[in-house]
């Protein structure tokens, strides 16, 4: 349980005096339990007692089968989870509680029972702690890295002229899930041509054609933990300005890859790359940041982005991922999730990539 | 835009002054784009002029090529989504804003910057009007009830004994997406031997055996509209035990059909069949509602549960699904996406029932 001691850790440093998860990737975290789903469920930890789970009777005897090291507690038939939890805290005298989710009707219920509680939502306190990975967070990210290797593998394989962007994305997932993942990361983009140039463009019944780019970024969930990898094909023979494009993209991130080190401040890692691209006269079609750190959710710190004061710390994990979309035309993207070492990146995604 | 005129009405009646959907499924609705996915993005409705979608220079060119009678604009770089609208607001001098969804993080900002003005989340005034389906989303809705057949029969003729819960899953899930779904409903349920008795069982790497009852709950997405569908089976001879129970639950589920009416109240619905269990001494085991409404979400109203007030009306689409399970040992769910007619119930999920 040392994460939940890291957790009352911070409860003493930040002074409140219990913590509200309300998000799977976070129970998930604090149990230990990545390979369980929490969906639906809340966890309470109060300094000086081991966590509860509230569950309703739906979940109870998967929940009491599948997590160990937590109390678990049934809510009552029709029992709201806010009445439950209220009533811990005017037990406990609780005079000051975090939430990791919180919406605004939920506190209009807490603050009417607890009017002497102040009552906050920091979920950024314990994507900080998740922010560094352990070895064996590390290992469940290589397979889940691995994984969508191989989807993207298949859905390459299966890709040519005439076929349907969703069939594609069809052929990728099948393969994460075969493979064991109890998911999708998120939904699989297959952008080809025009569609390419959009940056989160799913996929769809187009039909790909020569001539055109293809973007396909898919991601596995092995056992609650993330992967994201993406590719761009030409269908065909590419066009010049696609191989220009093509090229600097490719440049850029393996340049990325060599230049990014721990302790940077993600700006930094985001400006190697961005004024390089500002060098072609490509910045402004560089619509997002470099990168994201990914791990229980798909986006979470650091951000490797212009204004990101986060440090890349040793043991996170980051997709890098410059692209570029030209609006109308054609967008070219290549991402790896990416695990931050002692001597700098290495890909978890090994997918080879096309050499234009 | 007949939906924006009926949500103006509603603000007419209601005396509030504009709307704000950040869900996705009630952007789809307001635009009736059910095909585009507009997650992430925000829609404004005021009274006197067209609906405002915000979003990224990420989304723009998605967004503009995809959506039709929607003004589009998008937000500076790192300008957030609360400082745009609270602009609109004092701009339009609204002391009335609802939401269909807020945390209590953007409230804060909100209140902040419109100290004067009323701030309230009422997501159950889309999804009121949201209940009574028109013709084209029934057709949407049983093209993914069709979906979710196949998905299920597939999946049927591939489950045997050794093979494990998620490769079953898989199977189904192909099939979804390769007919053109633009994803899962939810996470598909394939659970095996003790597993059956968790109505919400995901998938694991449990080996099926013989003597295993199975639930399968698969669902299809179809530009935006959801079905939803439960078998069960037995792996091998059925036990007494099992038999007994699977009759209960198939009956019920008939008996439901032929007597759930339009205009009954969700808890008379729940009531027909939570009786009947009772009478058999299952009632306890019986631990969810007998259903709920379906369309853009999974789970929306009308409710078919215990207390529920909710009316059934003619045209909306629900789910009718009694289950029994019994901890420890095995769990039996049938359900099917149904459409309430002036009749009464048309089931749109066709998928052959084994009949033990």
């Amino acid at each position: 349980m040392k994460r939940v001691e890291a957790l009352k850790f911070e409860m003493n440093r930040l002074k409140f005096d219990c913590y509200v998860c309300g998000l799977d990737s976070n129970i998930r975290y604090l149990t230990s339990n990545s390979k369980t789903s929490f969906e639906g469920l809340t966890l309470l930890v109060l300094k000086d007692s081991k966590p509860i789970i509230y569950t309703s009777k739906l979940e109870e005897e998967r929940i009491k089968k599948e997590v160990k090291n937590v109390e678990v507690e049934v809510l009552k038939e029709e029992e709201k989870i806010e009445d439950r939890i209220s009533e811990k805290v005017l037990e406990n005298k609780i005079k000051k509680m975090f939430f990791d989710s919180l919406t605004f009707n939920q506190f209009k219920i807490f603050h009417k029972k607890l009017p002497e509680t102040k009552i906050e939502c920091k979920p950024e306190i314990l994507l900080r702690l998740r922010e560094v990975k352990d070895n064996h967070e590390i290992e469940l990210m290589k397979k889940a890295a691995k994984i969508s290797d191989k989807a993207m593998k298949t859905a390459l394989e299966f890709l040519r002229v005439g076929v349907k962007e969703y069939e594609v994305a069809a052929e990728a997932e099948y393969v994460i899930r075969k493979m064991g993942c109890e998911g999708l990361a998120f939904k699989t983009i297959v952008a080809s041509g025009f569609r390419s140039a959009f940056p989160h463009g799913n996929s769809t019944e187009k039909t790909i054609r020569n001539g055109d780019a293809v973007v396909l970024d898919v991601g596995a969930k092995y056992m609650g933990y993330n992967s994201n990898l993406t590719r761009t094909i030409f269908v065909g023979k590419p066009s010049p300005s696609q191989l220009r494009v093509y090229r600097i993209v490719y440049k850029l991130q393996l340049e990325a890859f060599k230049k990014i080190k721990p302790n940077m401040e993600g700006w930094e890692a985001d400006n190697l790359v961005r004024k390089k691209m500002e060098k072609e006269s490509l910045a402004e079609y560089f619509i997002h940041g470099l990168g994201h750190g990914i791990g229980l959710d798909v986006h979470e710190p650091p951000r490797l982005s212009k204004k990101s004061k986060d440090k890349l710390k040793k043991m996170s994990v980051v997709t890098v991922e410059p692209g570029i979309y030209l609006p109308g035309k054609f967008g070219v993207r290549i991402e790896d999730t990416t695990l931050i070492s002692e001597d700098g990146l290495k890909p978890l995604t090994r997918c080879e990539k096309t050499v234009y």
